[in-house]
């Protein structure tokens, strides 16, 4: 038996999912290229206009100087690391224990750039200013990652940012953005993207979180910074022929979904209450300060995955896609809010909580 | 005045060009898409049928037991020669002068795998085995591209070929096939492309170059090593969680064009005998051994690129779209022959040719 395979397919084929834009499929990248001309060129190696003009209005948008698109996330914030490495003569860059470069590239940083990162803070909470006058001499650059995805999408306080930012600068300590989530923050801070990015150096965005584009990233920041990162990106292999793909898509995407940012923020807060008002479940955080969030239920997985399986084949409405266990051997899950989450009837989805609080009363 | 992009906008307006497939456009990869349904799952970060299908019938292809497909070759053969290197505890890699790896990477394989080269053969010829039996001790895999792309394309006889990967076997030294142009040599090797490969560790094939397709490669070889490929995938940033726009265009313009290799072949032959034909130019090779050769021409670019035009311009039918200068101030362009050819009438064809043998003779 298993019940994991199983969960994911009657989370794919319910009638009201709960979560994301939709499905990752062909239909996706499809509905971008209707919007553009079979005639319209292909960017060739970084260069032409359907890649230098979406990477100036980027820029614009972050409020940087420059801009350039990258094929993933992962390349483009490696070479921002090792920029500022080489720029400050040190191989010390510093960043929270669950950042993305630590847990989910192969060591790709350590290995190609041979960067020595300072885990600050613990695993339970976003770095807080403390951590970081606390780091120890000659680190190159302090990346942040708001929301902290790992932990639910938790963030400072925009103050503590702010202090954050003015004691690098201060300290020559470039401070480097990981905004993979950076839009669906600023209705959380009632701050605009080019607020945000003006306390750092350099800024990476990806177009397929929450914005639901196919791949690809933006590095933004001084054009002296982004025209080294083109040489890196070409040593990467990252300088593809033809990126247009996803830079087609990104642009579509990110037009179509920027304007509800702020709706996904506000439903993101009314479906954790919903986790919350069930039995053994809590969130994290409590109250969402993005689209996104934990789930994190007081019981073993294989107890609590036929009870989401259950209600959802009951009721229609479809949770996640999958449980994860947890060291204490109690399980969690994410959740982000995307276009799905409207179209969930309420009466529906209120029946379908109600029906999972009395599952998981049966626990333990 | 700026004579070059004047040609290029010459050429890219001609009626009957004679290079390549078609322009880079959308219009590309929208006729791939029209392909599959809109319903059909994206690959995810490396896995899902759309990814692993095509890595399966690659690696039959090839003649190899697996295979993993890398958003560009700079990747996927930085990641093979460091694979080698590592499983010989050497640094050392051996390669032609003109290979990609050393003039168009920005140096990616030194500074990102610290990687030393040994360059074989000079800058004119392709590598003989008498190169190979030349090689100082340690090395750690030998990288051979057939056909040699910066020289015309031209290829070692094929007995050769198998003498130097005996010598490479017997020595120990892992064998590297830069393939970005496999397809294009089965014809006048009359060999297929697991015969090819039989002779290599490794194998490297590209998807956009007589393939046609948008950008995309594949790495091919024992279990093994493609499974320590996908790890540095996922270091060097080429993991995305979703490739299929190059993927499935791969798939069918591979399709599309593998079975008119020997017609391009057979085409590039009686090209190049019709420049040969004309005033001051010589074909590298003289008889093309693949789709593609080097046109050289004995006069200065300011002097030649005006005459290109002149015919462009009063036959429709158009040559090239660039003509760079060589060191002894002459200058030489690069012919590869796709779908277009065919289409040039040969009337057309052989006036221009007659036209451009005038304009030359004033050469001098």
């Amino acid at each position: 038996m298993k019940p994991s395979p199983f969960l994911s397919e009657v989370y794919n084929k319910s009638s009201f999912p709960l979560i994301g834009h939709g499905p990752r499929n062909v239909g996706v990248l499809k509905e971008a290229l209707d919007q553009y001309e079979g005639e319209q060129d292909s960017d060739i190696y970084g260069t032409g206009t359907v890649i230098e003009q979406f990477q100036l209005d980027v820029a614009q948008l972050l409020g940087k100087p420059a801009a350039v698109f990258f094929p993933s996330g992962t390349m483009a914030q490696q070479i921002a690391l090792r920029i500022w490495s080489d720029a400050a003569g040190s191989k010390k860059v510093a960043y929270h224990p669950l950042c993305h470069l630590e847990i989910h590239e192969q060591d790709g940083m350590k290995e190609l750039h041979h960067l020595e990162p300072i885990l600050l803070a613990d695993k339970t909470r976003p770095v807080r200013l403390a951590d970081v006058q606390g780091m120890p001499e000659g680190v190159a650059c302090l990346l942040l990652e708001l929301p902290q995805r790992e932990i639910g999408g938790q963030l400072p306080p925009y103050e503590e940012l702010e202090a954050i930012a003015a004691y690098c600068r201060s300290n020559s300590i470039k401070l480097h953005l990981d905004g993979a989530r950076l839009f669906e923050i600023l209705p959380y801070y009632g701050k605009t993207a080019e607020e945000v990015c003006s306390l750092f150096d350099s800024v990476y965005i990806s177009f397929y979180k929450g914005l639901g584009g196919i791949a690809g990233a933006m590095l933004a920041g001084e054009y002296d910074m982004t025209e080294q990162a083109k040489i890196w990106k070409r040593r990467h292999g990252g300088d593809l022929i033809s990126l247009y793909p996803y830079i087609l898509s990104a642009d579509y995407y990110m037009k179509l979904r920027l304007p509800h940012m702020e709706r996904y923020y506000k439903e993101a807060i009314e479906l954790a209450a919903l986790y919350n008002s069930c039995h053994a479940i809590t969130t994290v955080p409590e109250v969402p300060v993005s689209n996104m969030f934990h789930v994190h239920i007081a019981g073993k997985k294989e107890a609590v995955e036929p009870m989401f399986i259950a209600v959802s084949q009951e009721t229609g409405v479809g949770f996640t896609h999958i449980v994860r266990e947890k060291e204490d051997s109690n399980c969690y899950f994410e959740v982000s809010i995307g276009e799905r989450y409207a179209a969930v009837p309420q009466d529906r989805m209120h029946e379908a909580f109600r029906k999972l609080d009395e599952q998981l009363r049966s626990l333990n």
